[in-house]
Order: structure tokens, then sequence, then C-alpha cells
């Protein structure tokens, strides 16, 4: 799809002056002190491809909290530890919902729509809590191992702060306990979530970390099986109809690719075949999404034509 | 995809022979008399491509009511006539509800969540009514010129069926109505409706119409601009989201393919830049997805390697 | 409960004066514009005792629409006429939503919450329509025969203009018929209720036609049986937990009484054992319940200690 | 009334052995293993007047855990704490949902539409763990101090029981925390919820201690003020329309007095400027409501005509 990395590198590099140059659109999450106090003029783009390059423009290098794009590496490693057995306690349906909401927990018994909203993500907390001895240290080395880099770290001060505020996550917990979907005490689960979600790292491992999705599942640069060819289908596929929170169908509208952000301002964005896109920019629409990242993903998909709808 | 022809051919037989022998699961929708009527035995696949082949197995010339098949044409039409505009009227995000619920309706006053659900397609009916001097004509004639074929009719005797049990439609068209988001008469657009879903098609006529989808918009049959290449992914990409009622996430999940499903029993599904699968098996699952339908092109696409999320 | 009628006349007056020196707060019901053009300055109050006491002040006994007040009438008919078997169609149970809300009638399959929302009085125009051979005509000779006064009539002004505005009220009588609880048709179910809600009468009239809900189910002007004491009984309970819309359990709190208001500004209180009072004043509140009139009987209540909770 | 304290002692009697005669209906409560192995056959009435009297029937002086009956005596600590700011933070509309749903809180951003739903009585004990400093010794010394009986204690094991099935309160409680309604830690919160719900008493004991309810908030025994006549009747009126869960429509409707009924089988029932009554059968139907303890109380009430609504 893109014939000559240098004219890539120039793209990109276009894309961020262009975007910096517009006037600041959307808030900088403040829902928890450690995030409100992250510049909203920070702004970067890397894409990561499966045939070895890595580049990238603007603060791509700069480590941000990497929030519920944590969702995605704790979906792998619970598909990977209990397999089907997974779909069982989940859901892989779009919500029609607001992210983190109640409501529909609630109507479907404890059952969460899909492994990518909240109720989802802290399901997988406790699987992984409940299977593994230490299920923040194993957390942290898969997300190294991938991104091929022992430089990545959890932010406490981040950390903390979800912790202080973790109500509605604890809500969503003891929701899904009382019908009897949650095996760990509540406690474990919410600290193995909120540490996940604490992870800093930059545009540049979180796109090269997640080459694996748009190489059925192998890692090119090492060769090693993540997961299945069909586990890697699946995870783009959630990714592609849920990723986004409540405007996932208008992300597949305009563009067309697999994805998940993150309060933090960050967006993945999976090309089958090609490589991944990682942006960063931390104003957030309403919905939640990184408004300059979600521009950043468009413009290089349809300036390269990458969307999987055609 | 595929190399050769009569392979393809030999594999929908192969297919169909297997499903045939499988004790049936599901229920015919029994929702009208008229439907209700039809034997649970026939099935059928029809596979068209860009390439200009078409073959088939099993009944895939026996005509069928396409019921909310429909929804696609009357999108595209729809889109055609009003452009963008018709995105202030209906959303593009998945409903995360079962696919005639009023509830969301309500809650989203009386915007639906998308145009492949029951309130989004009394919408486009509505802007249909509105806009062309004899829509239902209009209607039958665009799916004539798309199949190539003038032997394509409205079953009277299911449009007279809907009809007269077409309370549930009657209420979500009159709650968007008292939101102030229908502009012609409540019956006309009932009418509208119940016509285009009391079109008889097979599945080879099915899977020709739709060749544009897969091509860009494009009809390679003819080299006729159907719509813009924008609108042919924007339909792709809500048919992936929402096509398949509340079942959309499980169908990307296993199978990865826009797709659109009627109560007929018939499924369509598009794979760009290669062509369109149509199956059909009037036995519905819960969901009110066609249950051989859907593993027929379940197995296609798997046997094929066809999934856009690969 | 009072000793002496001229001092009770007095204190009629004096609450009048203080509610007219007030500012206007609320608005008159605008949904349609047969309602809109209403004076808001207009307010009446009066009282009705069943030892034949017939007392007012202000604009009594100025005709206004009576809107949902006729809910209770319509009630009492359909309970004479089809007995329990009513309650196999209708709840009796409070809603916890705004009063024309559709989202519970879905969760409920079709079964209103209670007869005086307006699901419920739709369902009740369709008892009265089928079981009547004329039934508005039963309906306006009920209500003058109750009031004892002939000069009672249809505001067919009014009429036509719920009759164009009357979109949601479909909408939630189609939603029944989809659930198979509606025998009519849907345009006579409307015709009906739109005719009983267009009924012009006074405070005087109101409160002296429903004597008989304070009295046993007898009418104490000519020892008539209107209905009998347990359905005396069960309208007073029903106005008591749903009389009022969203504010029932506010005005119970406040007041304490068995109530009804309608979108025309009318409030009705029934004080079992003594009488009936009526006030009116078309500013109405966000819960759709007139903000003077409601002040009225809440000073009356409160003043005479006529409060049922004690 | 009553004319006759004897006649009523033999009509109590008369009703035990009617209803210990009828085939059970129901379950006993088995959310929590302590109250599961309660008999089903014990069953209690207690009628204790305004004017001294204090009679029963039946297993009358068995203790019982009183469950959600003492939200009626939370209420009246927290109106007698903070007045009116209490308000502010719960409403009093019957809810309109079943009595644990977590989907109106969320509707209602926090707020519990009243106090003698779960997620009310949680509010209140957030309001009594912050404003005493030993809020749960302090409600025990207020039962006694009502009951005029220091025989009164907390359950332990029953206790324990709902602290390890406490999950859908703990979720509720952190719900209303993360829209900022809750001041105290959730345990907290819960312990005191839990330890009130744990006081065992009998009927006579609960008869007797809510006399002040029916006497305009002063208690007869002693002459002490306990709340003032407005807050006695807005307890009443909040008993009437909501006090019953889902049921209290058809409890009003059918009986017609302000009540209240726990999940180990007790129901209390105010009578203004008459007296109270209390029954007690463990087996439940699917609102949660004593069956037989329901039946009694309304045998009496129209034995004796004492509803609120004549």
């Amino acid at each position: 799809m893109i014939k000559n990395i240098s004219n890539l590198q120039a793209k990109l590099q276009e894309l961020i002056i262009t975007q910096k140059n517009l006037p600041t659109q959307g808030h900088v999450a403040d829902y928890i002190p450690a995030l409100a106090e992250v510049s909203p003029k920070l702004m970067g783009i890397s894409v990561a491809t499966i045939d070895g390059n890595v580049i990238g423009a603007g603060d791509y290098q700069i480590p941000f909290s990497i929030q519920s794009i944590s969702k995605v590496f704790g979906l792998v490693m619970a598909m990977n530890r209990i397999g089907d057995d997974l779909w069982q306690r989940v859901n892989m349906e779009p919500s029609g919902q607001p992210f983190n909401s109640i409501i529909q927990l609630e109507w479907e018994k404890g059952i969460p729509r899909n492994p990518v909203i909240n109720a989802g993500a802290l399901l997988i907390s406790d699987v992984l809590t409940s299977r593994f001895s230490a299920s923040k240290l194993a957390f942290l080395s898969f997300m190294r191992s991938l991104a091929g880099d022992d430089n990545i770290y959890i932010d406490n001060h981040v950390y903390q702060s979800e912790l202080s505020h973790g109500s509605r996550n604890a809500a969503l917990a003891y929701l899904m306990k009382s019908f009897g979907n949650i095996d760990a005490e509540i406690p474990d689960v919410l600290s193995h979530y909120f540490t996940q979600c604490s992870i800093s790292m930059n545009c540049q491992q979180l796109a090269t970390s997640l080459l694996f999705l748009a190489n059925k599942g192998i890692d090119p640069k090492t060769q090693k099986v993540i997961c299945t060819p069909r586990d890697a289908h699946r995870v783009n596929a959630i990714l592609s109809t849920s990723g986004m929170y409540d405007q996932s169908g208008e992300f597949a509208f305009s563009v067309g690719l697999p994805a998940k952000s993150g309060v933090g301002g960050g967006v993945i964005a999976i090309v089958p075949g090609y490589g991944v896109i990682c942006t960063w920019s931390p104003p957030l629409n309403k919905f939640g999404n990184s408004v300059a990242g979600t521009k950043l993903v468009s413009g290089l998909a349809e300036e390269l034509g990458l969307s999987i709808y055609h």
C-alpha cells in the first residue's frame, strides 16, 4: 500500500503540522487529577509495519497513560489463558451504551457486552488475577516483551489517582460479583485493572507491540506466536465493532480500521496485513476519544486507502 | 482468492449437502402467516464475483421474501437522494438492542441508532416516500436494474400480511413522528416499507445486484456508478457493525464480512474487492438470522479466507 | 372537619388572592395550539361536600379542558363495564416514569403500569370503544349525569388540535396492539381518547361530579350507586399512588390526598368521607401539574387537616 | 373502629387459624443462608393501639429478622438528624422498579427514588454513619427505647451472612459514591446497613414501637415526641406509595394502609389515628413480600374498615 517509507515519514510530519495548527478541540480527561495535568498540546503519531519499518512524527516518543488501550493486551492474555471459556462470561456484541454504563450490565445479568467496555475489562482483570500468581507483573512483562523494550513502567501517580476515584468501576465489579461472574476479591480485581490502565508507553512502543494483530498472531519482529490466527481475527473484529466506545460505528463508517482508544489520548489502529498506527493527543471528545488522535488516524487511512471496508 | 471457478462450484455444492444433512435448527418466521408457509427445507447459495462469475447451488434460483435485506438498497437510494443530510436524521452506531426495540428510540429522541434496524429503515422509507413521486415503483426499478433482471416482483400476499401485522412498526414510526423525525404520513411510510420488504428475489439475483458494494460503488456488469466509493465504504461499515441484528458482533467475530439478513431466511455478505455471497434457508435463530444461511456464509468465508479482519 | 361553610368560603377567597398575587410560575401547555391560547392568569377553586355544600372562588365557573382528569371517569366506566377483567390488561402500580413514557410499556410487554398514565387511559379507551356502541356519547352522558348539568360539551377546537398532534399516543396504542392488548382499531381508540380529553368543564362541575369517590361510590346528590365501595376505594388508591404523574410521591408526601391533574391546568382531589376539591390554573410545572392549582389544594388541605396520612 | 378488644383478640386468632390451614404459598428468602433456615410454618400477628392495647395471636412473640422494616426507623432517625437536607439527596417518588434495581439509580444520577428501596436505605445509612459517632449503637438504642423493651438484639449470624452476600448492595453504594452522593467509606455504610437489617424483633415489639406514626409523631406510651407531625405524615405517605416494593400499588389498591415489609417475612401497617398492625410469616411472593403476612393485614383491614382510602 505504501511504496516508499520516506514518503510516509513526510506524510506523518505533514499530518502532525496540520493538526497542530488547528485550534484545540475537546477536553483533557479530568476525572482523575493525574490525567488532567497533561499538556493538551502534545501530539504524536507512529507507524510500525510488519515488514519492519517503524517511523513517527511529533511527540511519538513521549510516554503517556495507555488507559483503555491496555484492554487489548488483557484480552489477548485472557484468551491465551482460558481459551473459549472466556466467551461464557463475556459477550462480543457492541454495547450501544456509554462505555461505563451499568444499565446494560444489569439487563444482561452480569455478562458484559464485550471485553473492551469497562465491565468487560474488569471481568478480564478477574480472569488474570485469578489465574496468574502475580498478574500485574505478568501483564507488565507481556507489554515489555511485545514492545521489545524493558523501558516501560507503571505510573504510580496515575495508579493512586485511579484507586481513589474508582467508585464507578467498583460498582460495576460488585454488580458482576452479585451475579456470580467474578471469582477474585473485588479490591484485587480493581488493583489489577488500575495497574494495567496506569502503564505509560509512547506511540512507537504501542505501534510496535501490536504488530501481531496485523500479522495473524505472529510478532514479525521475533516470529513468536503471540496468539492464534483465529484469536487475532477475533480481537480485530471486536475492535472494529466496539473499540471506540459509543463512536465505534462512526469510526468504522468514516475510517474503517479495528481501533482502540484510551482516555489518556492514545488511539491504536490495526491494518491487517500491513501494520499498526498509534496516535496521541490528550483532548477528548464527548465519547472519550482523542479528537486530534482520531483525525490523524483518519487522515492517514484515507490518504493510503487502508480501510478494510474499501 | 479463488483460483478456479469450478472448484468453487464444487465447494458450494458440498456446503449445501453438508448443511442439508444436519437436523434443522431454528424456526421459520411466523409473525406473519405468509412467511410461516415457506418450507424449512429449502436452502440455496450463490456467489457473484466482480470479474463476472455467477454460480450457485441448492435452491439458489427459487425466489424468497427479501425482507430486511431490502434495507441495504433503501439506504443506497436515500444516500443518493439526499446525501449527508441523511445523517442528521439517523445515526450509524450499533444498537446493542433487539432489532425492533422501541426503548432506544425513545432514549435517543426519535433518532434511530442506524439505518438497518427497523426504526432506521422506516426513516429511510420516509425519505423515499417524501422525495420520490412513486417511491415503490422507483424502488422496484432500482432492484431490477441492479439485478439486470426484470423478473422481480412484489409478493402481494406477503405485503397484505405485513400490513395487517404492522402494529410494532407503526409504533416506531409514530414515535419518530412525535419527535419530528418523519415528514410523510405514517400509512404512506408503512406502505412503502412493507412493499420493499415484500419483494421476492432469489440468491443469484441478490448476489448479482449487490456487486457494486464490493467494487467501490461501480456495478462491474455495466460499469455504471451506483454510488460513490465513500458511500460503498459506509454501507459496508454499517453492515459490519450492525447488519446481523443483535448478533452482529458475533458474526464479525466468527465470520468477518459486512452482511445483512432478513427474516425470510436470506443472508447477503459483501467481500470487498472480490464479490458477494447470498444464502437462503428459512429457519431463524433467536436473533432473527437464518441458522443454516449463516453457517453457509461462515463455511465459505473460512474456507476461502475471505474475512476482512484477516 | 370544617364547621362553618361561610368560613370555608372566606378561606377559598383568601387562597385565590394570595396565589394571584404571586408571580406566575410554570408554563401553559403548548404541545397543542388550542391549549396554548388559554390565559395563564385564570385561576379557580371549588369545594363540594358530601353533605351538599358547593362553593367556589376565582374563575371556578369558567370551563377549561379537563384533559387527563377524564381518565378518572373513564376508569370508573370501564370497571363498571368489564369488572375485574380490566386488571388482566392494566396494572395498578406507580410508574416511576414520565407520564407518556413508552419504555416501560415495552419492558412490561404492552401492559400499562396503571390506568392513569397515557398508555393505561388508551387501553381503557379501547375497552370503552369496544364495549359501547357509541362510546363518546356514553362518556359525555356519564359526565353530564354525574355533574347534574347538561351544560357540558366537547371542545371541537381542542379535539382537532389533539388529533393532529397525537403521534405519541398513537405510538403507545400501536405498541400495545403489537402485544395483543388492544382490540379496536387504533384510529377509533385515539378518537375516543382525544374526545374525552377535549371535554370542557369548570371547577364546580368537576368537584360535584366526583363526590361519589368521597362517598363509597354513592352520589350523595342523587343517592345513585355510581360504583361499588370497593371500586371507589380502588380509584382513590390509584390516584394516591399515581394520579399526579411523576410527582405523585411528592404530592402524597406534602399534601396527602388522592388526586388527578390534567395539562389543561385542572387538579381534582378526593377527601374520603368529606368531599372533593377542584382547582384550576393553566401554567404547569415540569411534571405536567398545575403549579398554582397544586398549591391551592395543598394550602386548603393543610389548613383543614384533610390529609389521609394524618 | 373497634369497640371491644376481646372481640379483636378473637378475630386475630381466627385469621391466624385460617391462614395456617391454607397450603403454604411462596418461598422463604434464600439469598442468605441465615434467613433460609427459618421455618416457613411460623406465623404471627400483633395489634397495638394508641389508646394502649397490645394484643397478638400465633407466634407474635417469637423474634425474627426485621430486615427492610428497619428502613422505617432509619428514615425517622435521619429526618430528625439532618431535616429537609435529606430530600436533596433522596427523592420521595415510587420507583416502578424491583427493589434493588441499579438501573434507575444510574438514570437518576445517583439520587435514589425514595428512602425505602435499598439504594435509599443505603443513603440513609450513610447519613447515620456520618452523623453519629456510633451509629449502630444509636440505632439499637432507638429501637429499644421505641419498643420500651431492652430485650432487642442484633443477630450476628444474620449479619455475617449479609456481609458475605452483600455484593449487590455494595454495587448500589459505590454507584452513588461515584455520583458524589455518599460521604462515608462504603464498608462502613454497608456495615451499618447490614447491622440494622439484622436486628431481631417480634410482632409485638414492632407494632408497639411504631405507634408514634399513627399518632402524629408522639409515642402514646410515653408521650415523647419521636418526630414532628409533618414527618410522621411524610413517612406514612412514603410507605403508602413505596413501602411494599413493586407491589405497593396493588397493596394500596386492595388494602389501603401505609406499610413496610421485610424479606424476613415481617409486614408492618400503620393505621393513622388508631394503631399499628404487625404480621409475620417467612414465605415470600415474587415481589419479596410475605404471602400470608400480607393476607393477614388485608383480612384485618377489610374486616375493620381500616383503609385510608375508604
